[in-house]
Formats: structure tokens, C-alpha cells, sequence
């Protein structure tokens, strides 16, 4: 079953402590497609300026991904530049140029209004709302915003909220959505309000699920090195509707698995600059990993607690 | 085998949004062993002035807790006076009087000296020294230390660290003590002097155990309320210390038990102010919050990721 995703497609230039890249590969739709694309086909549908380079994009379509929904325009492609303080916890961002992003309009190629699995990368709630007026009839869909549309299109989202399966946010956003700053109050503030499904993210610290009466939480995994935090939100998402696509089973157990998937993805995106690390891997890499998250977690009850015969 | 346990003991006055208390019972000496002794016996060691009311020191002996070696002095008992912010994250201190506390001189009883498993709730390095030296042939000794110490007492603190078994801090300490702001390379620094064992909390996220080649993670217990922060590491301390000594196990697999104890009893203390959640649970409340901890981390590997026959 297909997973589409819709979101920026960017050139990122980035500063951390350990190093820096220009015009590097960004955006949400690219991180999420790296990602995704480990574990299934993805169609993926942004916008790009006539200056964007031919060759990132070709990579991207060897790897799985449907690119004939990235429309380019005429104009300057999104850029954003940031630099992230010494322990990769804050960053600022010195400059963004939205260029043709600012009128992105996405339209659908006919074969992707079938997608079963959708994903809506953080853009304004209109056009997510608009993309998935343009989707036939979806098995799952899962939603990603931020705090610039929380408090400029409030009620935009709200009505988004009642038409989606899954919201995907970190923890700020999940306290300035709901005014509530338990992320557990906030999840469920959020329940109340059309999706079946909360993800919080929490940075390094992992990530909670949260369904009605179901509590699922993933640890980030324990690197020692991180080189560059950004797409790591993206990047989980991409590894959480990855999974659920391939899969084809929204069940509790394997929503379990894909937040693990997610987590991983998550971490593989920091480890090097940009989109750089996906390169690098293929499934092996990533079974191993959630093979670690199982290991990181793993406990028995002991015979008194119960587990035991 | 016996548990035992040096700490402060004092009368916590404390402001959250949801309310205040007057001089409750506080102190790490005094979270550990409420929480430690729902799993075994403890022995106690601290200080307390003539001020000091009674009440709650026999309501700590009838819970199994040896307060023989609480010294009752002359002159006003530890006062600490502090304030929470409205989402509980951060606190000020308005006042400290460390009174007796001040010249603490930990003398433990000689039946005390026979102690398998030792906790050094956080006091000045020299004295947690010098408990050390009193105690003949202890199984396991874990420690807890604080920023002060760590600037002020340095070189005391390393020696210590050549001596114990568990370093038990939270992430901002473990940041300090090593210079490095990443928690896992902090841990691997504080292994490489000799503790065998790094236990960083980090506040609601959870707390990760670091051993060689090892490492476990286990998060906070999702509570939508929480009423007083104060004590939560104490407490954390307790049920992991409490689980060994009962056990008489410290193999990596029974580590991880009591990791998961201790953030049981961490998610009990701040349920309630002071210690008011520990008069209120049993051994039962506290095997069904370990049961939940399972369940909250629980999942499978799909049978790809070769978890399965």
C-alpha cells in the first residue's frame, strides 16, 4: 500500500559544534523520504525553485522514492540557515527564505490520490487540509505542525485534528496546542480532539505514544555522538509511517514496533550532517539497531511481581 | 543482609502550585528509607535537633526502618525552605538552615558496621568517606554527590569514586562532574574512575544505568499529576538499593529490576507531598507499578528483525 508524504523540501544550511554544511540536502518531505524509503516505497509531493540541484533528487528516486510530485517552480528554492548551541539542545536560525515555498500549492499526481498511508509534514494547515481533500480514501493518516501555525491558524488545525488518525509533535508543541505543560494531559487533550492516536516527541529522550487507556514509550537511542539534530523529528516520522505501511497493520502491538522504527530512523539522522548517514545504511542497519532498542529496554519481572509461573 | 543508609534528615517546607507544606518531614536519609524499607529493612544514619518532632521518626521505625542511628543533638534541625515553578521543572531555594546538620559527624552503631549494601546520600564527600571506613565488608556501595561537591570538594569526591561501587547523580551532575555535556560519555568518564556502575536520572524522562558494554533505560512513569518534586532521587535511590538488598543479587539482569524499581518509587514520591504517598502504598501498589513499567516499554521484534523462530 502506498505512503505519501508532503512537506518542504529545502537546501539547509547548517553550523554546530562540529562542523558545518552549506546548502545541504533539508526539508521535512526529504528527511521523511530518506527515512521511509528504508523500509517501503514512498510518494512524495513538495515544491522546489529552478535552482535546485538535479542530483539529490535523482538519489532520492533510486532509493524508492516517487519524486514526480516535487514540482519545480520558477524561483528561488526554500532556504534556511541555523546554528545550534554548543550542546546541540538549542539552535537559532539565521536565515530563511521560503522563495517558492511561500506559494506552494500541492497538487497530487493522479496515481498518489490513492495513498493509503499519509503523511502531513509540518506546513500551513490549509494545504494539509487541501492534500488530503485530494486523497481517495486513506487507510491512516498522521500530521506533523508547529507552534507558527498553533497560534496563527488555530482553528485551521483544529478542524485538521478531527480528519486525522495520528498527531506527530514534539513536547513543546503538544504543550502550546493543548495549554497544558503535563505532556500526558496534553496527549490526552489532543485524544479528545479527533485523532486516535498522540506522538510526543521528546528529543533525545525518546518519544511516548499515546492511545486511548495505552501508554507506549521509546527511549532515544544512547549515542555518544551527535553531529547534527536537524530532520531527527522528520526522520522518526518517516521510520514510524515506514514501518505501518509496510506492515499494513495499524494494531496497538505494531504501532509499538513503528514508534521503535521511529526512534531508530530518529537517531540514524543525527549522526552525520544533513541526509548524509541514510546514505550510508540499508535495512540491515536498521533491524540492528531496533534490535538494540529491544536490548536498551529489556527487563523481566521477577517471580514475586508476577511475570512468572 | 542489611541496607543502610546516611543522609540528611530534615523539615522541608515547600511551595508548588498545588499547595504547601509546613516543615514535613524531608531529607535524603528520609526519602530513601521510606521508600527502600516497602522492599527490606534499613538502617538509618543521620542527624536531627532537639527540635525535631517525633512523631514521624516512630512512624518511620514501625516501617521497618533502624533509626538507632539518627543522632538526636542539641540546636535546631536541617530546614530547607524551597519553591517550584508552575510546571514543576525548576526550583528555587528561599532559605536553607543546615543547624546540627552543620557539624554532622556520622557514627554508626556497631551493629551497623556489618552493612552488605551501603547508600551515601549526598553529604559532604569526607564523611561519606568516612562512613566507608566504618563499614567492615560491604557488599555494594552506591553514592550520590551534588554540584556543590563536585566544585568544592573535587578531589575528595574522585577519591570516593575509587571506592564505590554506584555512582547514583542526575544528568546536570554527571554533566558537571565530567565536562561533557553528552550523558553517555559522562558515564563512560565516571566508569573510568572507578564506580562499575553509572546511574544518571534524568528527571521526568527516566533514568539510564550504565555498566560496561551495557546500558539500560528506563523512563519516568507517565503521571498526569504530580504535587512535589522533593525527594524524587532519594527516593529513586531507595527502591533500586532496597530491590538489590532483598535480592542479594547485583547481576546485570537484577540491575535492571531495580532500576525499574527505583523509578517506581520515584513516580510514588511525587505524588503527594512530602512523604505522604509512602504511608499510603504497600509492597502490592508497588509490584502493580513495576507490572506497568513493563507493559509501558513492552514490544516485540517482528519476525524480520529475527526475534522469532
Amino acid at each position: 500500500m502506498s505512503l505519501l508524504v508532503v512537506g518542504s523540501v529545502a537546501l539547509d544550511s547548517v553550523e554546530t559544534p562540529f562542523g558545518s554544511r552549506e546548502e545541504a540536502l533539508g526539508g521535512s518531505a526529504v528527511y521523511f523520504s530518506h527515512a521511509a524509503c528504508l523500509l517501503h516505497p514512498v510518494q512524495a509531493v513538495g515544491v522546489v525553485g529552478s535552482d535546485f540541484p538535479v542530483g539529490p533528487l535523482e538519489r532520492l528516486a533510486k532509493r524508492g522514492v516517487d519524486i514526480s510530485g516535487i514540482e519545480r517552480k520558477s524561483g528561488e528554492s526554500f532556504r534556511w540557515k541555523g546554528k545550534y548551541s554548543y550542546d546541540l539542545q538549542n539552535r537559532d536560525t539565521i536565515a530563511t527564505a521560503l522563495g517558492v515555498f511561500a506559494d506552494f500549492d500541492p497538487k497530487l499526481p493522479d496515481p498518489f490520490r490513492n495513498a493509503a498511508y499519509v503523511f502531513l509534514g509540518n506546513i500551513d494547515p490549509e494545504l494539509q487540509l487541501s492534500v488530503l481533500a485530494q486523497v481517495k480514501q486513506p487507510e491512516l493518516v498522521a500530521c506533523d505542525t508547529m507552534n507558527y501555525w498553533i497560534h496563527g491558524k488555530r482553528d485551521v488545525l483544529l478542524e485538521l485534528l478531527r480528519q486525522i488518525d495520528v498527531l506527530v509533535v514534539n513536547d513543546a508543541e503538544a504543550r502550546e496546542l493543548s495549554g497544558d505543560w503535563n505532556v500526558y494531559r496534553a496527549a490526552r487533550w489532543i485524544l479528545e480532539r479527533g485523532p486516535r492516536i498522540a506522538v510526543i516527541k521528546q528529543g533525545v529522550y525518546g518519544a511516548v505514544l499515546v492511545e486511548q487507556g495505552r501508554i507506549f514509550y521509546v527511549p532515544g537511542y544512547p549515542l555518544e555522538e551527535v553531529f547534527d539534530p536537524t530532520g531527527a523529528g522528520d526522520s522518526f516520522a518517516g521510520g514510524f509511517m515506514g514501518h505501518l505501511a509496510r506492515t499494513q497493520d495499524t494494531s496497538s502491538a505494531n504501532l509499538r514496533r513503528a514508534m521503535v522504527y521511529g526512534s531508530a530512523m530518529g537517531s540514524f539522522a543525527v549522526e552525520r550532517f544533513s541526509t548524509e548517514r541514510f546514505d550510508e545504511i540499508g535495512v540491515a542497519e536498521v533491524t540492528e539497531r531496533v534490535r538494540e532498542f529491544a536490548e536498551l529496554v529489556r527487563f523481566d519481572i521477577e517471580p514475586e511481581a508476577g511475570n512468572k509461573p
